[in-house]
């Protein structure tokens, strides 16, 4: 399992502002602690964006890679940003992502295969419904891979996000259960070792009890990695939480363990 | 998965002491303390005992059963002890266990059936070897059952204790990845919903860092709840590992979830 920063988000006002004024100086702050933590990659959620999507995807794009050399993961429903932004960058990009919706099949999709990209794949329903069970979330994943197939996509650039649930929904604790089960399966169901991948703070969204959320999100991580997690999307600022996601992967993957190998505290 | 504190051992020079002198209030102090954690059981570590084992197991199963209700398991090698324990209790007992050891199948087991009480079965080699691999733990695992049953045992009386290895054997984290796996497929190998139980704190013996030691532990319960452990045999006084262990239960077993559920700091 490998740390991928959620940090650089649209949604902080400092980063919102960063980027109204053209100011690289947030950004590549942000971008340098979540490096210094050990990020594997980073991701840029830019949201939808507003008049000029595309010279705003620029401004941000050579912002964070001013300042480093990680992958990064384009995270924006627009389309022709995220076309600026796989134009614009230098590092390695991973587009995120594309799910049944039609418009993103048809307008994200085929971006993974003309900029060679890998691309993150949603198990969401074609009106962006979050499946319930299990078997559903197979369907989908299913229909995900002929889809990308369809579209000159090769399988090994696809990336599934079973999609965590908020545990505040009515079965958010089954499906978060569902979602372990899934990460678990689905090489053996694709029949190659296709990569997962899984927001943890989606968790603990709605929660009001800080330290809960993060206690849940410290053991949902290690349960995650456990089950054969790829990519884990998480806030690496948080420390305790990139502590037990490091640890996590210690326990799940390593073949020889020494004691240097845990993260201080 | 149910808690069970493994706090109460002979190893502690205070419990020794108390043992030493038939004083029961630092027992009976230590056993208030656990059942307050919310432990579902005591482990009452004796260890094999001196001279006079059967008095020293009765005085000290009379010293734990003077304050508490909660079931107790006993954990000794010595079966005059161990009968002496039986015999004197008065909460539930589990015997705390057998193993392919000729001594342990002569002498503990057939103790299970006389008592009609639940027993822990340990995956050893009859000299008491660790096994290697999945395999070989599924094989001891069949053996184990098919003794149990030789010795007029219901199946449903045994508790798998797959052995936590201690990270610093050399192939320790191979290992503790194969008893996280022993876990989940047991029951679909022997065919009944068969009862597991670990013990954590094997996981970290040996480390000199406590904070690391503790953090590897909160992270392994995580996984050991996942993968579908019944009980977890644990320092419930350890805050921190007692927390993440009951929130890995609310992860890992609830149906319905509410932030009240998860305990507060």
């Amino acid at each position: 399992m490998k740390l991928i920063a959620d940090n650089l988000r649209i949604t902080k006002p400092d980063i919102r502002m960063a980027l109204k004024n053209y100011d690289p100086g947030p950004i590549q702050e942000l971008v340098r602690k979540c490096a210094r933590q050990g990020a594997f990659a980073l991701d840029v959620n830019t949201g939808p964006l507003g008049k000029n999507p595309e010279a705003d995807m620029r401004f941000f794009i050579e912002a964070v890679e001013s300042v480093t050399d990680l992958p990064l993961l384009i995270d924006t429903t627009n389309s022709l940003a995220m076309k600026a932004g796989l134009l614009a960058a230098k590092n390695r990009v991973i587009i995120n992502g594309f799910s049944l919706e039609p418009k993103k099949l048809e307008k994200i999709l085929p971006l993974a295969k003309e900029f060679d990209a890998d691309i993150v794949g949603f198990l969401l329903y074609p009106d962006s419904r979050v499946p319930k069970t299990e078997a559903e979330r197979f369907e989908i994943a299913l229909k995900l891979m002929d889809r990308a197939e369809a579209a000159g996509v090769a399988k090994e650039r696809v990336i599934i996000d079973p999609v965590v649930p908020p545990l505040v929904w009515e079965d958010g604790i089954v499906q978060a259960r569902a979602v372990l089960n899934v990460i678990r399966a689905l090489p053996e169901l694709l029949g190659f070792p296709i990569r997962t991948i899984g927001g943890i703070s989606n968790l603990g969204t709605g929660a009001k009890d800080k330290v809960k959320r993060r206690l849940l999100e410290q053991v949902y991580v290690a349960m995650l990695a456990s089950a054969g997690l790829s990519f884990a999307l998480l806030d690496i600022l948080d420390t305790d939480l990139a502590r037990s996601a490091k640890v996590s992967v210690i326990l799940a993957r390593e073949e020889i363990f020494s004691w240097g190998m845990v993260p201080e505290k």
